[in-house]
């Protein structure tokens, strides 16, 4: 509907995830009126993600260069990995300051009606990982759905005869939720890992 | 949180309107596994945004050349001119296919408690294309706000004496929509504004 550049900007931001044909034209004209090294900016490091991120070599996680900040870090032990699915969940699990351990980034879960089965996410890596003997620990940090279940129940039957301790994040009530509306689940969850005060 | 580009990118994409942090997130996830052509395209095109698009010196719609789309095709009258707030509007009535004049683009509405008066916006300009003496109607088309609706009647009480026949869009119900949620305000205009069957 527009003419040239504009429309061109106002399709290319509508490909991306999340953003309608609405929001695509509301940032296309906040571009447009924006200061110029705002959206240079933007436009630069766009293609300095895509030059300069890669994966770590050894978890998998975002990184700038062979290994990620969690890996190059020397204070941290490599007694405890905790086996999450994606690198925002690396971020999540940092945010609560409680671990000190390493990370394993799975790349997804198994899903077979996708087509993603242990192989087609980093199980074999995972796996050549603990060959070293330094873990003593495994959590499993997978998303509380049916394929992080699923992934994180293949994963123990895989792990545990290697003689590694293996654990799952406790799942219950949420903290600050109400009990009212906690679904059935999640409630029989909270009443099967009660625990003793 | 996380490290280097992808940080900088959900940080740039973050100050986007109506992108908040976990879109930014999402967004910038996307992009570290997209094509490197199609993010290369967005940036590209970012740029290309600033650089291109310009005001048309007569409507102040948007532009890839002097004057845009509209005031250059020779089909269109002259006689008619439709004012409209935003680029944006001009998309809009574009859209309907029932108007074959020109527009003109205020750039905004007045807005005394943001400091926007009659000179903020492209009021001038307009006196000055009225002046040439052949636009016969000005339709009013700023927003059914409050805002808008000080608009138009400032630029009413401006131009009837110019001996030009001033025209406001019409209030009522949306078409496909509910009486019974429609605003007692809209309702109230459709029942001003009904009109014999």
């Amino acid at each position: 509907m527009y003419e040239g550049a504009i429309q061109d900007l106002i399709d290319e931001l509508g490909r991306l995830p999340g953003v309608g044909p609405k929001s695509a034209q509301r940032i296309a004209f906040h571009v447009l009126s924006a200061d110029p090294a705002d959206v240079n900016r933007l436009a630069t490091t766009l293609q300095r993600v895509k030059e300069a991120v890669r994966f770590c070599a050894v978890c998998f996680n975002v990184a700038e260069s062979d290994r990620c900040r969690v890996c190059r870090d020397p204070r941290r032990t490599d007694e405890v990995l905790c086996v999450v699915e994606e690198p925002k969940d690396v971020v999540a699990v940092e945010r609560t300051g409680e671990f000190r351990g390493r990370y394993h980034v799975l790349g997804g879960a198994i899903n077979p009606l996708e087509g993603i089965g242990p192989d087609q996410i980093r199980v074999r890596e995972l796996l050549s990982r603990l060959g070293s003997g330094d873990v003593r620990e495994l959590i499993l940090a997978t998303d509380p759905n049916t394929e992080g279940e699923a992934t994180a129940t293949y994963l123990a039957l895989l792990v545990k005869p290697m003689g590694i301790t293996v654990t799952r994040l406790a799942s219950g009530l949420p903290v600050g939720g109400d009990l009212e509306y906690a679904d059935e689940i999640t409630l029989g969850r909270a009443f099967e890992g009660r625990r003793a005060v």
